[in-house]
Parts: structure tokens; C-alpha cells; sequence
């Protein structure tokens, strides 16, 4: 498992397939349920705090990958992306994201990016998945130093 | 195109694949873009406002299809979906929510509930579409009134 710590940075030459990322942990409380429910998934199970939308897991996830579980260089960069929830993320949880890198693809007409695809499996504090998402990220190739393209 | 008014909700029963719904629509300013970004995505291409986190687009879709585009009866209830972002979404675009039914499928084991493939394409006040997302949202069957299940 990869942990990042505040400097280091991944570039495509820095993962390979099979690699695993770590995230920090959120704690979610009914407060922050219902004021993301109230501004963008205001249904009842969600505004009563019975349960989290999925997009505020996703959101969750998303800053998790950002800060501290998913560390390319340049940010994270999404194409698009596979999302299920197989259980609902409830008050009180704690989220974490373990992230694996799935597949590598160098990009012929964007020699200095490929497109990573990587499966990251949001887990509560008992282990369950609350979210299951594969993402498409496109990262960059190490700059080469000294080089000028002109 | 079909509209949901305040009163009018659909069942399974209502619903045919090629139907599509309209939905109102939603702009987008740099207040917004901001402060979703402090929250859930802090990357600095988000945190400046130059464009909102993809995140924030499928939020506010889901505001969108909760509020006026996908008038299930029980709500909007997702499973899992493809999403993918196209463009970007910037500040000051409005955006509004086109949807249509891909596939119906009735559950063998849950008859009283179906699971309904939906495309939702989010477009900008341009007609650009900064979102695709193909979902499958849980619908229920309208109850059948009078009988007793025991």
C-alpha cells in the first residue's frame, strides 16, 4: 500500500498496475447529510438523515482521492468513471477509499499523458463497500528537465 | 417531452423506453464553483473558479432530476451509473437536464419494482453537453389499490 506524504507526487512513470493507494478517513455526521441532501438530492431519505445520496459519498471520495488517496501529479483528473453503491453510507460513518491501479494506457497523440484506470473501493468503519467506482484518470508523464521543445 | 407538474408522478407502469423528460435549470456561479471545490474537491483549477469539479456538475444533475427531470414515484433511486464529462462546466453556465428511457426491465424476484436504464444529458445554455450519464434507477410499480397482501 502507497501511502502520500505532503510533497510526493505520482507521474505515470512513477505507477504501475497492480499498485494500491491508501486514503485518510471523513466522518459524516446527520448535519452534513442534510445540507448536501437540502442543496442537491433533497428526497426525504436523505433530508431526514436516513441515509447519505450517493453523490455525497462520491463527493466524500473525491476528496479523499484528492487529498491525500489518489497522489498524481498535476491533480486528479477524471474522464469519466463506473460508480455503484452496493449499501448505503449512513450518520455517523467513516469513510476511507482503498484505491488500485487497474490498467495503463500511453496515449499516441498525447505522448506526455496516458489514461490510468483505477478501481477505488470506499469503505465504513465496519469494512463494507459504500462505493465502488472505476475511474478513468488522465495523468502526465514526468517532465523531461534540461530538454527545451524548441 | 414530458414535464413534470408538482402533482404528477410516475410508477413503472407509466413509463416507455423513448420517453424523455425535460427538466428547469440551474446557474452556476463562481460562489458556487468555490465553495463545492473547498468542500469535496480542492484542486486549484477548481478552486479558482476556471472550471467546476465534475462532481459538482452530477450534483447538480441530481438536484435537477430530483426537483423536476426524473418524476419517479418514490423518488430517484440509483444503483449505479456510467458518467463521463465531456467539457467542462464554468462559471455563469445554466444548466438543464435532458433524459430518456434506454431500458425497462421488470425484477423477477422484487415484482413489485423494476430497474429503468436512463440517459441524462446535462447541457450548458450553449447546447454543449458538459455531462452524459447513463444511470439504473430503481422504479417502483404503481400499487394496486383495494387488495389486501394478507
Amino acid at each position: 500500500m502507497t501511502n502520500k506524504t505532503h510533497r510526493e507526487q505520482f507521474y505515470l512513470d512513477d505507477i504501475q498496475v497492480g499498485q494500491k493507494f491508501g486514503s485518510d478517513s471523513h466522518t459524516l455526521d446527520e448535519a452534513q447529510i442534510k445540507a448536501f441532501a437540502a442543496q442537491f438530492d433533497p428526497q426525504p431519505f436523505h433530508l431526514d438523515a436516513e441515509a447519505a445520496s450517493g453523490w455525497h459519498t462520491a463527493s466524500i471520495t473525491m476528496r479523499l482521492l484528492v487529498t491525500s488517496g489518489a497522489p498524481m501529479a498535476g491533480g486528479v483528473i477524471g474522464a469519466g468513471c463506473e460508480i455503484s453503491w452496493p449499501i448505503p453510507t449512513r450518520p455517523g460513518d467513516t469513510l476511507s477509499v482503498e484505491s488500485e491501479i487497474q490498467k495503463i494506457a500511453a496515449s499516441r497523440s498525447r505522448p506526455e499523458r496516458g489514461i490510468v484506470t483505477i478501481l477505488s473501493k470506499t469503505h465504513n468503519q465496519r469494512g463494507e463497500v459504500v462505493q465502488l467506482m472505476t475511474a478513468k484518470l488522465v495523468v502526465f508523464r514526468r517532465p523531461v528537465v534540461g530538454i527545451s521543445s524548441k
